[in-house]
């Protein structure tokens, strides 16, 4: 694990050097802001990693992981925007802070940043790396479009579940990794393989989100327990239950999902014990596995050459496994 | 002016070529909608105009003439929502046709697909468009926020005012043009004239604009004279004024500035009558026609190699003429 917290100190550490003493200030501030409020730096850390995996110069990834960093940023402040979000981090969110259209605008901004930052990698790869950056970039836009859809939806499937959580989480930290492939000289298809890891286990990483909510430990999950289910979110779980649940059950869903006026604390008991009942968790741990193994078989097609590569799959490994290790 | 035309009616057929079948519908739908409004593409126009110049090959800069002008009209959607714009081209605007949430998304893929666009050029010229295009989106950023901000300051200086309208408004076509010949193999300083150029067509085009709102024909200009008054937009006519006014006539304006219920025909009137006692109009056509002139100097410094050059800078000259010439 040392190589990982190095890369996630070396990221803070560029990140918290980034000026933003611009005119004007109202449109830097806030982007300096969202920035300082800190999280774990995965995306970033993922380029760096890719980059090592084939032997590369991890400064020369450093821009294009800011570049990353800064646009998932982006996409996080638009969001809250769109999801009417008061906290980020426990922290007020830019729309708050400043308002709606100071979101919208330093946001804009972020997106051009990303793009000035991501350019810094030599001439050979500048055509590949962003192309993968933008075809990224537009199937995050179409996965949040698809997570608002479904809010207004009663017939989501869970295939559209899975492939909504593919484009707006998954695809970003495959990206990542795919990118520091791409500037360390990987070949295409092994470049390839390390993007398809990287969304197995970001599709494995967001059911277990999605199961943490419901069981997680909330000293360790850092969130309220169940609030997916007090805000009727369509997750794994309660489209799952809604698949397997009996004509009766169903109805008992649908009316706790109907009602207006209720305790939240019975609200998560009651669905609780539907997914208890119907066997949920475990179905969906099931599946949360299925993904990461599916992950690591990617892995596994990457050929070591020396045993720098061999080091970089369980440094690779481990930094997966430490996603997946939040306590159920 | 026949390649313009020509040139006009490519870029619309290009633009109306355009698919958006993609899911989601949602996303894709505005993107359509805002691009089918129409105008007169000045933008891309200049992109092709910038190319042919240098006697490049029209078919390579029609891509990133696309990206020109779906960039812009990403900026327009943006602004839309936050100035809360009802009307576009006489058409609702995005947000108040579908609603903000898809306005700021729409928007947002709207940039990466400009970028996909502008990517569409050799791997010679990649880097140098995409350095002036990320420059000038960054600009374009700034000159909005500088406009937001300056609604809220009742101490905005001529100075200040020019700048925010080069950012906002004029290097966008300075960039489109610069675009146009870098792709057509000019020399750096060659492009950088007519950047220049653009730039100083785009100051006088502004300029104009701001003479129009109060002294234009409505049937001509199309807007209702008078709304930069009524909205107290500090142009350049309202800073020139508090520049030159006495302390009673300072006063007058500010009066009317503050007044919270008025006849719009009267404040209208009353704010013109300053004006022409002070001779505004008159020094903003000066200040107009001395940005023209100095874009037009530009042109001359690039040295025709041939008669194609010689001619290109007419069709450039006839083009800048023809967005001066609406009636005044």
């Amino acid at each position: 694990m040392l190589h990982i917290q190095t890369f996630q100190e070396r990221i803070q550490e560029e990140i918290s050097r980034l000026k933003f003493t611009q005119e004007p200030k109202e449109l830097y501030k806030p982007i300096e802001y969202i920035l300082s409020l800190g999280g774990k730096r995965i995306r970033p850390t993922l380029v760096l990693l890719g980059c090592e995996l084939f032997g590369g110069n991890i400064e020369k990834a450093l821009q294009p992981a800011l570049g990353i960093e800064v646009f998932h940023n982006f996409t996080l402040l638009h969001d809250d925007i769109m999801d009417n979000a008061p906290l980020r981090r426990s922290k007020p969110t830019v729309h708050e802070k400043w308002n709606n259209n100071i979101a919208i605008l330093s946001g804009d901004t972020m997106c051009v940043m990303a793009y000035q930052m991501m350019m810094q990698v030599d001439a050979v790869h500048l055509r590949k790396v962003l192309d993968i950056f933008n075809d990224t970039a537009i199937k995050v836009c179409e996965g949040q479009q698809l997570d608002m859809n479904f809010e207004k939806r009663n017939n989501v499937s869970i295939a559209e579940y899975m492939h909504m959580i593919e484009l707006k989480t998954a695809v970003l930290l495959a990206c990542s990794l795919k990118i520091g492939a791409l500037i360390s000289n990987a070949s295409e298809e092994e470049a390839q393989h390390l993007y398809e890891f990287g969304k197995n286990i970001g599709l494995s990483f967001q059911l277990q989100d999605d199961i943490l909510d419901v069981y997680g430990n909330p000293d360790i999950f850092g969130k309220q327990v169940g609030g997916d289910i007090v805000s009727n979110k369509k997750t794994f779980l309660l489209l799952k239950a809604f698949e397997l649940a009996n004509q009766y059950t169903k109805e008992e869903l649908g009316n706790w999902m109907h009602a207006t006026t209720f305790v939240p604390e019975e609200k998560v008991q009651a669905v609780t014990q539907i997914y208890d009942f119907l066997g949920i968790k475990t179905l969906a741990q099931k599946e949360m596995d299925k993904y990461f193994e599916s992950g690591l078989a990617h892995l596994t097609k990457i050929h070591p050459t020396n045993n720098k590569v061999t080091e970089g799959k369980e440094q690779l490994k481990a930094f997966a496994e430490s996603l997946m290790a939040r306590k159920i």
